[in-house]
């Protein structure tokens, strides 16, 4: 093995696991299973499975906000996956003290910068990474054959992180473009949270208002929205915009699912406004 | 340390955690990585996460059914917190050989009264508390900010639960009132459970018929149902109202989800009526 | 104890855990703490609790799926039991170096099969079993009071497999019929798998085209479907059929949710057809 002993990253045994399998299949369990399989010893833990079918952002934004606070050490999985089959890489990604392991497309890249980018390399068959990989001929389930064992053995100490192959740049995570023309602001719809929130692209600094008790949100065919600081602003059942924590304007029902009573969903334009006066 | 040898509590370590965050965010994943960056000791299991959001009834159904079943000396983690940012009191609670860590807000007063409540202690921030706290300057997800630590250093030896700040009484769980008049009985659809079937706060006391066949369930603008003992009295497809386990009347249909094909949700009224004779 | 020599099997206090409880009540936490409660070295973990309520062709697809990646010596725990009530048996069941527990519905066989079955044996009363069923003198929920104390005693090398009571063979997973006439071959869906994919009884030999290219997939009122050999064949949004990797024929939307965008459900008809050339 390498000398990995010039990276703070010292593996604990301890994998997280994020997908967008859910858990009424059996596709979670069998990664679980190959990794105890490899590594008996290896402590398994369940970090988010009902993120949106293929939603990276939902995904990138469950990492960003879950990975920074997992003890030094951790190796974390997370197969999100749209373009499985295609020529997409599988990485691994030394980020500060963690281990990253997933595709290259960008669902790695904002928890790698923030939690500080050392470097990543391309999963190759090798004779390193050949006693993890070698079972299958042609492995239909990435997650399963390729994702998971090698997981097990960084987190075990069985395969050093830059062991695996050649070293890679990091795919950055594709985002709408913002569009700014005449005043107004477009942008996209991300995800819904599990209060129904919906998140965009848009970024307080995208938002040019003079004063923020002048804008309007617009989304969908006919609603709007004011933009506000809190949701202690407004009444209960109230649609209202703010910036979430972090960092991207939101649309709300205050104590209740802006996306299921607007209709609101993933891909939905949304425009900023200033209101006539 | 405080002697806490007068209580039946003796912490093991493990920790279960109960949540209306689902599986598709960050924010059980950012609770997990904070109990075991403190206590990397710690045992997380997963209790339940799907709660309907900001349904404290279900969510303390969900504890009395399962915390109760666990080893003597497990910590209890639930935050189900439709009041953050309000006054509501952080609280430990500590509940025969059981701890509670959670919200004020009646989430675990039914499940300490089951298991024996010994006392409550309000989390603040002192001495004893500081170094488990201190990070944030001004919390602002208390589940990973306050709940999370203190659960950890409670359940791994590094803090007793009467040292967390001054003793309160615990909130009652908030019932939707039962109305009795002219023979009739209303209360509420307190939430559906996985099958779909509709949970009501009515209790078998509540109905005072003097023979269940002749008593008819109403809800919603058209539905009824009869009054039945058990499943088997009725045919597949059937709508029933019978007693449920925990006691409560719950309106199902025999092999079917009652919430679904009968439309019912959280907050709709049910009657109780006796039937023309 | 009797000798187990002779079987694969060796316990390793590991065990899985599959429902279709679903992690809104406390039906699964239940579970996890009666086992630690009677094997506090027990190592639990969650395989699969989203399944379709009653749905045994999902949860047995599931089990296939992962079970065989397990470690030898993993003890699985399934409770999808719409007969629970009924006079179907309660199993614990040898199949490789795996130990299987839950329900006699056909639930168990087909995973059994794969792994090669071994024996199996109705749970009794017996003084074998006494010391872990005891506690309740009529059992409510089975998966609480006879299947996870059973697991957790077997995982936890207290109780023999072949001790738990009489053999048994074990039930088929029963599938709805097959129907072949006039050139057509009509069966049913199955259940949706986590993407949208409707998952059907009829298997590749099912189909007796001379030409794939040549047959046409029916469902519902309206819908037909291409037969294609993989997604990589059509443009995104499009409907096809194809052989799923369980060698079933599935119904799919390429990067879209068959089930939902197409209103397929489970129990719905599917008819296979050549077309007019």
């Amino acid at each position: 093995m390498a000398d990995s002993s010039r990276f703070e990253f010292e593996p604990t045994g301890r994998i997280t696991i994020t997908t967008d399998f859910g858990t009424a299949d059996g596709y979670v369990g069998a990664m679980k299973g190959r990794i105890l399989s490899l590594a008996p010893e290896a402590k398994v833990e369940d970090l988010a499975h009902d993120v949106e079918p293929q939603n990276l952002h939902q995904a990138s934004a469950a990492l960003c906000a879950s990975v920074p606070h997992w003890p030094a050490g951790t190796t974390h999985l997370a197969v999100i996956d749209p373009g499985v089959g295609s020529t997409r890489a599988a990485v691994v990604v030394l980020a500060g003290a963690h281990v990253l392991v997933g595709p290259d497309n960008g669902l790695l890249e904002p928890v790698a910068r923030r939690l500080g980018f050392s470097g990543a390399w391309r999963i190759m068959l090798t004779a390193a990474t050949r006693p993890f990989l070698a079972e299958e001929a042609a492995p239909t389930f990435h997650g399963r054959d390729i994702f998971a064992p090698i997981a097990a053995a960084i987190a075990c100490r069985r395969l050093d992180p830059e062991d695996v192959g050649d070293p890679v740049d990091l795919a950055a995570l594709p985002l709408p473009p913002v569009l700014q023309a005449g005043g107004r602001t477009e942008g996209r719809v991300l995800y819904g949270d599990r209060f129904g929130n919906a998140v965009t692209n848009l970024r307080e600094d995208d938002i040019t208002a003079e004063h923020e008790a002048t804008v309007q949100v617009h989304f969908g065919r006919e609603g709007n929205a004011p933009l506000v600081r809190t949701y202690s602003d407004v009444p209960r059942g109230q649609t209202v915009a703010l910036i979430g924590s972090d960092g991207y304007l939101e649309i709300a029902v205050r104590d209740g699912s802006a996306c299921r009573e607007l209709g609101i969903a993933t891909g939905d334009p949304v425009r900023v406004q200033r209101m006539a006066p």
